[in-house]
């Protein structure tokens, strides 16, 4: 417990979701064949502070050569290390609506590590469908897929309405995270991690920006 | 200007962010016939913290009464008020790939107050075709299409390297406001607003969640 606060310090929630966007850039070099970046480069790209970008790639561990910047190469084995993109996790996903059919369909998910072993749907319609490569199982085979597969990830999709039942299904199999697209706040055991990607909540702050700041 | 940043000095992002949530709770007593809602039921629906809900909903406006609560149609007027959801715009949505046909099929954004007028591709092969009721359209007609019907709001779905040649025909065409899911930093003149819907931010943070709180 003590060790997973430390990481979590390390590597505040802020500095993280700029990572991605930080190994964008970093990876446009290196296919350009660009040896070195500085923290600069790197903000300009960005539109970012670049104090701000310093003190991010200051807590990666790598160290940069005056003058020069950092290793391209260093910079990004460091910053896929620290998201885990460096592995390779199985995960299920549930509920093929729209959204979990699109992200059934993005093939960066295998780049950064998540590989989707199945996905579900209560829908007798779509079971035995092919979406994007994946074909569709009953839900009620769940619980087994995940405990035999010994799956650690799941994608939820599903309606608000249908979520938390699925989310008890999914920690009753053993699963360990859980990634929620669905509008529902999810009751889950403390060893359970979420993350909540609310669509709506993201809306609801671009319609206050357009409203007062606009011009 | 002064308004502007009076505005948003007045709903912070954190509390704008959790409204659509609330909204959702308080819809669901409205639907039960409930009248009354009280900070502390919103708080056990979600898991909050109640004292935060209080004081969330305190910046509404709406005043709640002792032992009852606050008022179920006068809260979900005030929120929807103040997240712009009781009016109606008309957005065009810009890449029709998985995310952005998963966005087209979305029905809760008519609900949302956004209407989508169009969708544009660069694809010759996707022109013509129709997706969730939307014929898709050539992005060399998305200019005058844009300006002609005064279109402030476009959804930005098209991959990170076509981003900002998008934006630069939607910022020319006279759009307002951007809601961008590329992974792409936009620069845009200041007058255009833009929120960024990093879905790879999301899941760097939930991964370095999972290695370091996952039991």
């Amino acid at each position: 417990m003590e060790i997973a606060t430390g990481i979590r310090k390390k590597y505040p929630v802020p500095m993280i979701r700029r990572l991605p966007s930080y190994l964008r850039i970093i990876k446009s070099y290196s296919y350009g064949g660009i040896e070195y970046i500085s923290a600069t480069d790197i903000a300009n790209e960005l539109g970012y502070d670049s104090v701000k970008v310093r003190k991010d790639l200051a807590l990666t561990g790598v160290c940069g050569k005056p003058r020069m910047g950092y290793k391209v190469d260093e910079l990004i084995r460091a910053i896929r290390s620290i998201v885990g993109w460096d592995k390779n996790s199985e995960a299920v996903l549930v509920g093929t609506g729209c959204l979990g059919s699109a992200l059934l369909g993005f093939t960066g998910f295998s780049r950064r590590g998540i590989n989707f072993a199945a996905a579900f749907d209560v829908d007798p319609h779509k079971i035995g469908m092919t979406v994007h490569g994946h074909t569709v199982m009953p839900m009620r085979g769940m619980k087994n897929f995940i405990t035999e597969r010994k799956i650690e990830i799941a994608v939820l999709t599903v309606p608000a309405d249908a979520a938390q039942e699925t989310v008890d299904i999914l920690v009753d199999a053993g699963i360990k995270g859980i990634w929620n697209f669905s509008p529902a706040i999810l009751k889950v055991p403390a060893r359970v991690v979420t993350q909540n990607e609310n669509l709506m909540s993201g809306l609801a702050v671009f319609m206050v920006k357009m409203a007062t700041e606009s011009v």
